[in-house]
Order: C-alpha cells, then sequence, then structure tokens
C-alpha cells in the first residue's frame, strides 16, 4: 500500500507506525519543500527515488499528493489486548475513546485528528469499518492515524475489560438526566459515542457504567453529528483535564 | 429544486423557510411514517402526491430519501444587511460563528447542525462555497440549514458591521496567548474560523478584537479540522452560557 502526502509521510516515520519501504519525489520538484522527510529517511535508511509525476499520480489517489508518496506496509491494527501496554507508555489518568457504528472514512480521520488534540490515549473502534481505506484515513486524520493507538473490538462485552484497569465507561446519549459537566472526567474513563443512526447499541449500553449528554442550547431543534459529539465530550474532559492551565471565567 | 428525506422536509415545513410546492411519497408506502410532514402539508394547504418509488429515485440524489421527497424554491440566503432584524428577534447575547474557506457541502452541514445544537444566532459565511447543493446542506444538516439564518458576506472589511450591534469579533488561531477559556464567551460575539489549508485570512485578522486559541493536550502532535475547531469554540460558548443550567467540576 502507501501514503501520501507529506504529513501522513512524515507522521510515519516519526512515529515508525509501519514499515516504509520506498519514498518516491516528483522529478524536479524543490527538494527544500520535503526536507523534514528527506532527513527522517535518511536516519532510518529508506530510499527516496524521483520520479515523473504521472507515475505518482497513477499510484496516488488523486493528485493531491504533493509530490510525495511512500510504498509502505499495513498499520498494524492492535486488539483490546494492547490496552494493557498503552495505558502503561501514557501518563496521567487514561481517557479512551470508544467508537460504535462509524461508517464513513472521512468522519474517522477527523475524529482521530481530534481524539489526539483533546489528549485521548487510545480510540476503540466496534467493527464495522474495519477494512477502511489506510491511506485516505492516514490523509483525512492528518497523520494523527499513524500516531494515536486504534484498537478494535468486536462485541460490546469485550468492554468489560475496562474494569480491570478502573476504567469506568460513560455512554453518551440523549435525553438522560446528568450532562457531562456533572460527572469528573479527569477520572480514568472511556466515552462511548454511537452512530449517527442508531446511536449506541442496547449491548453497549449494558456495559456502561454511566451515562451522560451533551447539553444543547434551550429551545434547539437540533442534534450533533457523531464526530461533533465525540469531539465536544472529548473537549470537556480535556478542559477539565487541563483547566488547572488556563483560566476559566466562573460560570455565575 | 427539490428536498429529500423527512428531516429536510420537515425542517423546511416547519421554518417557512421556502416555498414547497409539492410534496412527493412513494405508492404504497405505509402513511403513518410521514404523519408529521403529511399534517403539515395539510396545515399549509401543499399539495401530496404518490408516485412510483423510481421515480423518487430520478428526483433525488440517491436512493436514501426514505420515500418522500419535495419540489420546491431555493433557500433565500440573506447578506449581512439581515443582521439587524436576526438579533432582535434571538433572545440573549447574540452568538455568531464567522467561517471563512468552507470548501466542502457536508462540512458546512455538520457545522450548522452544531451551531443550532449549541446556541448560534447565525452563521456568517465569506463567499467560498455560495453554490452548494442546497438539497445535500438541507440533508447533511438535518434541516439545521433550514432553520439557522445563514448569511453570506463578501469582503473581510464587511465585518466592520458587527460593531453596529455592539458584536464583537474574534479569530480563533492557533499559537496565540489566550486560550478560549480565558475570554467571556457570554457576552455578544462573533467567533472567526478558518479554513483548513490556510487557515483565516490576514484580511480578515485585521477585523478581529481579539485572538483566542483551542487549547489542545501538552505534547500533542495535531491539529484541528475546520468543523472540528467551529465546535468546539461554540461548544464553550454554550458552556459559559448555559453553564448556570448544570453543575461542573470545578478546576483543581
Amino acid at each position: 500500500m502507501h501514503l501520501e502526502g507529506q504529513q501522513s509521510i512524515l507522521a510515519a516515520l516519526t512515529a515508525r507506525s509501519r514499515k516504509v519501504d520506498l519514498i518516491l519525489i516528483k522529478a524536479n520538484a524543490h527538494l527544500e519543500r520535503y526536507q523534514k522527510v528527506l532527513e527522517e529517511a535518511e536516519r532510518q535508511s529508506i530510499s527516496v527515488k524521483q520520479v515523473a509525476a504521472e507515475e505518482l499520480d497513477e499510484i496516488a489517489h488523486g493528485k493531491t499528493h504533493g509530490g510525495l508518496v511512500a510504498l509502505c506496509g499495513r498499520r498494524k491494527l492492535a486488539g483490546l489486548a494492547a490496552l494493557k501496554e498503552i495505558l502503561q507508555v501514557k501518563s496521567g489518568n487514561p481517557l479512551l475513546l470508544v467508537l460504535e457504528g462509524v461508517e464513513d472514512v472521512q468522519h474517522l480521520g477527523y475524529v482521530l485528528r481530534s481524539a489526539e488534540a483533546l489528549g485521548a490515549h487510545a480510540v476503540l473502534l466496534k467493527k464495522h469499518l474495519w477494512t477502511f481505506d489506510e491511506t485516505a484515513l492516514s490523509r483525512t486524520s492528518s497523520g494523527a492515524f499513524e500516531r494515536v493507538p486504534l484498537l478494535k473490538f468486536a462485541e460490546a462485552s469485550d468492554m468489560r475489560v475496562l474494569s480491570k484497569f478502573q476504567v469506568a465507561l460513560w455512554g453518551c446519549i440523549a435525553g438522560v438526566k446528568r450532562t457531562m459537566y456533572e460527572i469528573d472526567l479527569r477520572q480514568p474513563i472511556a466515552l462511548a459515542v454511537g452512530g449517527e443512526k442508531r446511536g449506541l447499541s442496547g449491548k453497549l449500553r449494558q456495559e456502561c457504567d454511566g451515562f451522560i449528554r451533551i447539553p444543547m442550547a434551550p429551545g434547539s431543534a437540533s442534534s450533533l453529528s457523531l464526530t461533533h459529539a465525540a469531539c465536544l465530550v472529548l473537549g470537556e474532559a480535556a478542559r477539565q483535564r487541563f483547566a488547572s492551565l488556563h483560566q476559566s471565567p466562573s460560570p455565575e
């Protein structure tokens, strides 16, 4: 398979998320543009070759590769068994995002990007989109796919492993009494967000330790898209966790 | 033009956002499924016709219309001149979202949806995506496009009208000192978010009264997509504005 564009490729190289076999650069390109990639390739003894632009267009999905394509191996997606190791490496109380019913690779990409930016330790993905297009995912996530641990699971009951790590599972659903402002998201926590069509499944709800909602503006007729719901609940977790780093106007 | 699916059509009918000429329902469908639409159509004396499923497929973009299509007029997009009227009708201090560089109709749809859910009074859109596909926009916004005032503007200097309404314009950009937690978002405010590629333009920055950033997790290499950035900054505004309705764990 391949990765395209500077962000994805640099992310893969620096995160060492996969084997990179060969880097292709458009012939006659200004090499300074690719300096960071070239330096990292040299450090890791990865071959770099200049080829005609048409050749890159053929390999890549479109013409947005920016003159840079890497031929590489697949990203090894771990199962939940990898959670222990991940939680040992990362500092701070675990913050996990559990996703169910994601159907669009672009959506998953944006969520991974925000999950990383907002400090999630890992994203747990329920079987649905396992055969996604990795090139597109790396690209839409701006390389976050290369860095954020993405663990897949098959059954809602697999979530029981969380209790081993003292991680509580909270389901985000509409219509419940408690809001995300009312719980302490600085604790070890996994936040479950469900698909657009059906929300969280009954089976996953059964595994939850509690439920929270994202408050809407009074009188609003609207709901939130899956990725925006995930973004907001992680954003509130980030606020609570890093709030001591910032000042916050206190509510009236 | 047409709208498809129950959510878009019901939103258009109840918001009276556009002229609806005729509603088409799939022949032999269970009419109870469309009860709300049918009731509203009767109230507004709009004709309803049952047609073959193939006819709906032909009119609609795909097969996800759910057996319901409405033939209708275009949504009248207002310019900034409409702002006065909008701010008079809506209660509370103005909360506006200013978007620059949106290129994807689906992204715009999700932002409108979240803008409504989080209490924005209007969304101001800089010329770029003026000829968007309204059917898709209504659909991806779950009907929010029919309800949220979407005002277009051509030049960054058009933003000067905001001061007439005592609305301060804050630009959301990376790398500035102040975070969104540090300003009082309960004041009359317009929040400007720029496109993925270039961020906020120099010209729009010149019109800003100040700048804020969305804090990232310490050490994060990531950035946020345009729609997630807009979502998070509106989410913080919503938290501050409606926080008295909820309890919030106080930061340590």
